[in-house]
């Protein structure tokens, strides 16, 4: 494995992109390939057994295209297809999302009291409230489907009465025993963070809300330091694959990726 | 071609049961096999080309199962794939829902004033404004993409605070300037008839809404009779398949379709 690699990113389409921010503010040096399954998202609705299908095909292209490590952006993904991922790829560092995020909930709860809002599958699949659980076995997990977050992300309502009214449905029936509220929200959906204003209004300003890209970063940091594969550039480039809607991704993206995306940085790929 | 076949029912998921509602309403005697392809859905945010194949690889696997007619339910594929799916398939009698409801709306009309909702693919396509000019070329159509309706009614939030809100965000632009607000407004996505009840709050009493349920189910049955097709059963029976997710499709149909989905009716294919 060479040093002079990019390191993919995998997600279900644009929401990875608010990881792909954290982990390109942390290791500027490196080089990232993206790919967002754009013609099949969103993965939150679909079952566990097509997810890790999905995320297979995916991490195949990467690999076919030449990466050091691979990080699994998609929480979905993460919670589904992690384990058939890494023993599908020996030899290729994968690390996915949810274990740095229960990891963050776990370090900034002082009740215990954790609150998890995801999409449909991760909920489901319960890994949230398993890794949290194996960390911290006081721990007193509440997770909630919030599918229609995804939609409001993309569509850019992140602000305003729609998104406002939308937390309210989801996260006051969350917050209004005061006994058993959360003093932690783990977003746990990549499309949820450009939220984080409507969930903080609702939530209230004593919560902590934490998501996974930061701590993601933080693992990726160390474990490319282990297994010596730093990158020694001072800049690091981006290109991104999406299997649908090149026009569509420069358009929304930008949005979650903190920057402009340009047409020559994309690329419509086959999986 | 044998009348005792069914009728094949092809959308991109689960709006198109509003489509067989009607169909089932207006041709009690007929068979219907329904393919929602779940695991690909939405089509409303990908791309022409993209929708067209997978509009073709759906309508072959009803072939092969054996179906008199075809009805595109998904107005995204109706827009983007009917022509290649006609010339692909002869003898095979296929109709659309464009047309349909373009017809509605022009007949219903009398200021020629007409607004269009559906998905981004459905506008950016402009099918709809297409046939409803050529039908009345004095017309003045507005098409507005209206993407969240799809998760709201997904989410099952079709009333309330949330449904409100998006309304008022998508449709008093249209509807602010009284000398050029629509008379008629065509709900052009079938995900969108269970949320009339808000759209017409913000549209007023007076707007006459309108979709393609009813109207491509008078289509259907004159060509059945014009072909020889027409059922001599009393009593139809549906069969649904699915391409992920039946667990899904039998919890969020019912409110599409309006009657109960038991799980030995849905089975799973892949396309």
């Amino acid at each position: 494995m060479s040093s002079s690699l990019p390191i993919g990113v995998f997600d279900s389409g644009i929401g990875g992109l608010t990881v792909l921010k954290a982990l390109i503010r942390r290791l500027p040096g490196e080089d990232f390939l993206y790919l967002g399954d754009t013609a099949r998202l969103p993965y939150g609705t679909k079952t566990a057994a097509t997810v890790e299908r999905y995320a297979q095909q995916a991490v195949y292209a990467l690999v076919r295209r030449g990466v050091k490590a691979v990080v699994v952006a998609c929480n979905t993904a993460s919670a589904a297809a992690l384990p058939a991922l890494v023993a599908g790829n020996p030899g290729l560092p994968i690390i996915g999302v949810i274990e740095p995020g229960a990891a963050a909930a776990v370090a900034a709860t002082r009740t215990g009291q954790i609150g998890v809002i995801a999409t449909e599958g991760t909920v489901r699949g319960g890994a949230y409230q398993r890794e949290i659980q194996r960390r911290l076995p006081r721990a007193q997990v509440t997770a909630v489907p919030a599918t229609l977050f995804v939609a409001l992300a993309e569509e850019g309502w992140t602000e305003g009465e729609v998104a406002l009214a939308a937390a309210r449905r989801y996260l006051e029936p969350l917050f209004s025993n005061g006994a058993t509220a959360p003093d932690v929200l783990v977003l746990g959906c990549t499309h949820f963070p450009p939220l984080t204003g409507a969930i903080q209004a609702v939530a209230g300003s004593a919560v902590r809300i934490v998501d996974s890209a930061h701590t993601t970063a933080e693992v990726l940091a160390d474990l490319l330091v282990d297994a010596r594969l730093t990158s020694a550039e001072a800049d690091g480039v981006c290109q991104f694959l999406v299997t649908d809607g090149e026009e569509r991704f420069a358009r929304v993206g930008p949005a979650f990726l903190g920057r402009a995306i340009s047409a020559g940085e994309i690329e419509r790929v086959n999986l």
